[in-house]
């Protein structure tokens, strides 16, 4: 099978995992189970669910059902955009070239469709069938680390905000990142290693390319809102000089930047060799990342 | 000790715990825990923790630690509050006697802050020291449904607001406050049950008592909407009227709604007959609840 193949493939199993696990349209009440689902089901890569699944194979001692698991990834990021385009934060009203979530249901509508996501999350690994309540558990913990205040995705809102008015040092752009795209991704890949079973010596390898990843991604992305269109991109380009956001070009420029991400992903490749052609899908994964033009 | 020692005494724990499981103010970013714990410690009366605190001892099996599960209830009450009081939901400015969230952190850090106390709810379960995982698992999961969208707290909030353009019928006023409030105060007992162990028979005794002065919670909420103060309150007074909220006293009058306040404090109270002298907490609980004046 092609990569490309694979790649529609995978997004199909994601996408019917959290068609499951949403309650649908038609739900009462049904505004907000249609807001959740607009958002939800927007054209997103299902980059998140993807590496989790991949992570879970690659492991390989436990496979079935891990979709549902990767599919509470997507949630979280989908709310995590929802609150990130309302008017109070980035106040964008385009998002995967559609109108974002408060443009069509109102902003009242969006708060509670983001709490709701973030809230189902969680009730999706707590009913996983047939999985051990210890895994449960463990993955409930590493999503709640990977998306809080701490070290996880809310850290990394914080200090995007703050950002704004500040320095934009090397030290500053490395917490931002680390946190705020970097802890969901490396997040992804552990969560499918728990569910795949993995020895501590497995999950340290599979963390390590989670964090080259995920660094990887936000330099890329950084990169793409300079270099390409609203139109490419599918959501406002060039608002991150506009918001006077640190970036990875505004710190090291663009040479060093683009330099910064193939490290990264050189990291992502070597840190894979103990499993052999086992991860073959998981280093397609890290190139399409680093060479991606959305 | 007199019911009101008994009170305070109740209320420090459950603010000692939630002091150890929220990070403390100088933990970086600062912003966020800042506006998480201002929320927080505002002098909320802890109703949920202390319910199920107290469920929890009258079954008994296990009660080591309850506080800690207790603590994620306020974490979700508070974070529905903030959420709820933000422009774009009810728009209030007061919220026991001090300025709301989003009016002294704005509203960008007010709603990070509401999504910060969510999502550490389900952190702080699933890390539940010294409990076995099958009863984290039962407790994230009563948890998110009573804070969700079918049945949960945020289907009432979505009805409650699509109710304002309503015609008030009993029935859409009962969709409402089973889900709004009664939800998580149901839940509340109903993890205090789960964390103590409780059979088949006592949950199920415990649920009817949950759900009792869950609906009685809020026919006496709406009733001092009317007769009560601001300053009383600490929050808005009257604005149910001023919102064409469907309220009990809009349905079914002051009287009516006094004598079913009355109704559901004897359902309460007969439900806990299995219990004998072991929930005579729960039955004072159910009584202050009732004859309240705030």
């Amino acid at each position: 099978m092609s990569f490309s193949q694979y790649l529609a493939e995978q997004q199909a199993i994601a996408d019917g995992a959290l068609d499951r696990v949403v309650p649908g349209e038609a739900q009462s009440p049904e505004t907000i189970h249609k807001a959740m689902r607009y958002s939800l089901f927007a054209g997103g890569k299902r980059v998140r669910p993807i590496l989790c699944m991949e992570a879970c194979r690659t492991v390989g001692r436990r496979v079935e059902g891990v979709e549902f698991a990767a599919a509470t990834l997507e949630l979280i990021h989908t709310y995590s955009l929802i609150h990130d385009d309302l008017p109070a934060l980035d106040n964008d009203d385009l998002r995967r070239g559609r109108p974002t979530n408060h443009v069509v249901f109102g902003e009242a509508m969006a708060i509670l469709a983001g709490d709701s996501l973030l809230t189902l999350a969680f009730q999706v690994l707590a009913q996983l069938k047939g999985l051990d309540a210890a895994v449960r558990c463990a993955l409930i913990e590493e999503l709640s680390v990977a998306a809080g205040t701490v070290e996880g995705m809310i850290a990394g809102q914080v200090r995007d905000i703050e950002g704004e008015k500040a320095e934009p040092t090397a030290e500053r752009l490395d917490a931002i990142h680390r946190a705020k795209t970097g802890a969901l991704l490396r997040g992804s890949v552990r969560m499918g290693a728990l569910y795949g079973g993995a020895t501590d010596e497995e999950l340290a390898a599979l963390t390590t390319y989670g964090e080259a990843i995920g660094l990887a991604f936000q330099i890329v992305d950084d990169i793409l809102d300079i270099e390409q269109s609203s139109e490419q991109l599918g959501k406002t380009a060039g608002k991150d000089a506009a918001q006077h956001k640190i970036t990875f070009p505004v710190v090291y420029g663009l040479e060093r930047s683009k330099a910064m991400a193939a490290e990264q992903l050189a990291k992502a490749h070597s840190s894979l060799e103990m499993f052999g052609e086992r991860a073959a899908r998981l280093r397609q994964l890290a190139d399409k990342i680093v060479h991606r033009d959305a």
